[in-house]
C-alpha cells in the first residue's frame, strides 16, 4: 500500500451536512456545516465547526442557543444555497418554513426530518474556526421517519458530504450492521 | 409535517465510522467511533466522542497522540469487530497491519485509506463522553486514492454509519456538488 503524505489536513469521510440555525440581530439565519459531530451521550451533545467570522456564530454567541436541523437528500439545492450566501447579505430567514420549540432563540427548518435545540455548553476557539458544543434540550423527528417510533435513516434519507471532491451523495447500499456483523470474527488478520 | 418529540437525543444522520488508534500500555490498540468530526482547518483539528472508561482513552491520555483512520467499506467486518471488543480483553494489535509515521504513540491501519496523526490539545469531560480534540500533524492517503493529488471520496469508498438503524453504509449517488448546485437559487421557498 504506498502512502502519499499530504501534510497537516483536516480530512475525514463522510460528513454529515446540516443546517445550524440561530437567531442573528433578531432575524433567523441558517448556514450549512459539514464538521458537524456527536459530542456525547449524557447529557447529549453535539459539536460543530464554524469559521471565527460567521454571522451564524455572532447569534449563536448573544443567546447561547442554536439548532440543528438535518436536511434530505432532497434539500441539496436550498442546503447548498445556505453555504454559498452569508446572512450579512441574504435574509435567509425566508428560504424554509420555519418552526420553535422550547428554546426561543433555536429557529428550526419544519422540512429537515430531524431538528435539535441546543444550548450552547462549551467554546472552543481552536484557529480559524470555533468549536461549539451544545447540549440537545429537545429532539423532532417527522413521524413519517420514524420505524417502530425510532428515527430511521432510510427515511430520513439524509445528505452525506465528501470532502475533497465536495459532493454530495445520498445513502448507499447496506453493507453491515453494527454490533453484528463484527462478531463473526475471531480476530487476527484476514 | 408531523413531527414527533423524542425528548433531549444525541442524534445525527450521517456520521463517519473511523478506528481510533492509540498505545495503550504499550500495544496499539484501535477502537470504532462513529462520534468523529472535523474540528478546525487552521491548525487543522478533529474531535472523536469517546466513553470515560474506555481502554483506547486511557492510551490518549496518557501518550497524548492518536492516529483516526478512515476504513473502507470493504473492512466493516473488521471495523466492527473492533467497536464490539475492548483492548482491554482482545489483543487488537494483530488485527491489521500497521504502520508508524512521525509520532511515537499513534499506531496507524495500513489497509484504511486514509490516516490521520493527531497530537492531543484539549480534553472536555462532557458526562459520559469525553471529547477530545487532537491536531493533525500529518495525513497519509493512499496513492490508489488520489486524483490530481487529491483525496478522492468514490476511491476511498469509505464506510457511512447511520445511527437508529446501526447500519453501515457505502456512499451513495452523487445528489449535487457543493458551492456549485447552490448558485441556481435566488432564495425564497421553492
Amino acid at each position: 500500500m504506498n502512502k502519499s503524505r499530504l501534510g497537516p489536513e483536516a480530512l475525514l469521510f463522510p460528513t454529515p451536512s446540516v443546517l445550524v440555525g440561530a437567531m442573528v440581530d433578531g432575524r433567523a439565519n441558517f448556514m450549512t456545516a459539514a464538521w458537524c459531530g456527536i459530542a456525547s451521550s449524557k447529557p447529549p451533545a453535539i459539536s460543530v465547526a464554524i469559521r471565527g467570522e460567521r454571522h451564524t456564530l455572532k447569534g449563536i454567541r448573544a443567546n447561547a442557543e442554536f439548532s440543528i436541523n438535518v436536511p434530505s437528500a432532497s434539500m441539496v439545492e436550498q442546503v447548498d444555497f445556505c453555504g454559498i450566501y452569508s446572512g450579512r447579505k441574504v435574509d435567509k430567514s425566508k428560504v424554509f418554513d420555519l418552526f420553535a420549540g422550547d428554546l426561543k432563540h433555536a429557529p428550526m427548518v419544519a422540512s429537515c426530518p430531524v431538528n435539535l435545540e441546543c444550548r450552547l455548553r462549551h467554546t472552543l476557539d481552536l484557529g480559524a474556526h470555533t468549536l461549539i458544543v451544545g447540549e440537545v434540550i429537545q429532539t423532532h423527528v417527522n413521524e413519517s421517519c420514524l420505524t417502530d417510533g425510532k428515527p430511521d435513516a432510510t427515511k430520513v434519507d439524509p445528505l452525506v458530504y465528501a470532502m475533497g471532491t465536495g459532493s454530495y451523495h445520498r445513502l448507499g447500499e447496506v453493507v453491515g450492521m453494527a454490533f453484528s456483523i463484527g462478531k463473526k470474527r475471531k480476530g487476527g488478520k484476514k
